[in-house]
């Protein structure tokens, strides 16, 4: 097969190199006559853009690269593939990197996605103990966060659900169905999203003439879950008014649940539970676990309007976008 | 901060510029000491791989790209994070691309994989109505496959869980638990797993002298949830001898336990039901769900080793892959 360069297209749509450029990236002035022409050409040759070469001579790749700390975790994935989605509509590729929230790797596959010329950054949450603080030696590559608040905001875009909000509804439900002494459980990773999660459930106890206090409102669940029937066990039996849970995920929830069943605590009788994430195991729990919905199909979609247009326009940065949440209510948030 | 080439670590550890090469690609013959050395001029002087050059001048870029069909299907994201850990303790970045099973989205990525440079490729699965069918133009990128069966397997190396035995052990698990007319429940997509599964089911009911038909024990989904409890419904109304149903994964036999719950039919009492992956959900289902382990951390180090051999010795194809699975035995099979 012969290979086409840029310039035999241009040639044989009857154009100049720059207005293929253009029609390529979409950018820039051309009527739809024009693109029709281009498009036709780049299929009958089979023309395949060189990326690197490309790369080199526009300073564009049309990849953009995500850093994920997590994609076997419901809302990670659900966001990622709706942000792949509507990318890949506008013509972009995207480039998915797992941090396993690492931040080391997180550092490697920066400089791998600077490497490779990415556009553009997506960075999802995932900080731990650090933060996220990217400062690329060679190039400013736009970028913007999802559920991570960076160092200094004016230089960035950052995109998050209302997981205050989330929380303060979340505590809500269970105090609204009847829970007098309800106890957040986390762990004690401290994302930003935890600890807007943390203050919500706080403000909502407040409101509510609820005076918080650690020791009968937290639960902070070790990582190893080894110990997790005899850690509920324990602080069930030292705190026995606790009538509602609110869990910091779905997953901390379903946990709890399993354990509330081996101690024979009836839910929602004896305990009311709440999750966050609505994952798909929620339905399918018995009972139904009542959860917090974040509307990812939004968060995707001004995630990627915004990056696209930092792209072009480097300097609208400073924004705070922050996404409503919904309650879901199941069966166990029920009534008596 | 100054710029370190190769040259300026070549002089700085006192080795020749190939050596280095080969410490960075954990390539060819050196010495511990000499490893150490360089790596540790490397971390002093922060030197940064420019990887666009360095492909161009070792043609090899240290990244492997991953095609996968979909990242929020919990069996899919696993193996994929699992691969993406063992690549980054081999020194390689893993570049995850979604292809939502469509044939549009593949043949894209492909190419932009192609035009990165990528070292070598994963393939899995993903193919509903077309085969994976790769021939890049200009240069042979190693690949493997996972549960998608290459159209000239003596090309390729291909890996699969054991579907087969899977699907056996699960429909002899309702056998074994008193079923006398089990049903396979499977959507339409005729995947290389599915076809395999759908042989288990039916060589596991000959095995025991029932003799197969369409009519009495196939079940096909409509990928339309809509209609799923009309479908569940209409079925068990005309075929009410139905008393254990393997589903062809979790997903679908969570959907059907929901339904079975609306009809008023008692898992396992009524109706047995298996499914197929141990996702997350199963185990918080109520019955818990019986399923099929796939060993993701099995598949997961074959694929790498195998990928990075064939990287370097790419005449070592025409491989079958086959690694074992285990049956989860939980309420939903119990005996009566």
């Amino acid at each position: 097969m012969k290979k086409y360069s840029l310039k035999d297209i241009a040639t044989l749509s009857g154009v100049s190199i720059a207005t293929v450029s253009r029609v390529i990236n979409d950018n820039g002035r051309f009527s739809e006559e024009t693109r029709q022409k281009v498009l036709k050409v780049i299929e009958e040759t089979g023309y395949k853009m060189n990326y690197n070469a490309k790369s080199l001579r526009m300073n564009r790749s049309f990849t953009i690269g995500i850093l994920v700390p997590d994609i076997s975790n419901y809302f990670f994935a659900d966001v990622v593939q709706k942000i792949e989605e509507i990318l890949f509509d506008k013509g972009y590729s995207t480039i998915i990197c797992n941090t396993a929230r690492s931040q080391e790797k997180e550092t490697a596959y920066l400089k791998m996605l600077e490497g490779k010329g990415v556009d553009g950054l997506i960075v999802i949450s995932g900080a731990e103990a650090f933060d996220f603080d990217y400062a690329p030696s060679d190039k400013h590559i736009p970028y913007i966060c999802i559920d991570r608040e960076p160092k200094t905001r004016k230089d960035t875009i950052f995109i998050s659900s209302n997981h205050y909000q989330g929380a303060f509804k979340a505590t809500e439900e269970l105090i609204n169905s009847g829970c007098q002494h309800p106890l957040i459980a986390m762990h004690s990773r401290k994302s930003t999203s935890t600890r807007e999660r943390f203050s919500g459930f706080k403000d909502a106890l407040k409101k509510n003439n609820i005076v918080f206090s650690s020791k009968n409102h937290l639960l902070n669940i070790d990582p190893d879950k080894q110990n997790f029937l005899k850690l509920i066990e324990t602080y069930l039996t030292e705190n026995p008014k606790i009538d509602g849970i609110f869990c910091i995920n779905d997953s901390i929830a379903l946990e709890t649940m399993l354990v509330l069943r081996q101690l024979n605590k009836s839910v929602p009788k004896d305990i009311k539970i709440i999750g966050f994430d609505d994952t798909p195991a929620a339905k399918y729990a018995f009972p139904p676990l009542s959860s917090v919905k974040q509307d990812t199909d939004k968060i995707a979609k001004v995630a990627v309007d915004n990056l696209l247009n930092l792209i072009l326009h480097p300097n609208e940065t400073d924004q705070l976008l922050i996404v409503p949440v919904s309650l879901i209510s199941r069966q166990s948030t029920n009534k008596p």
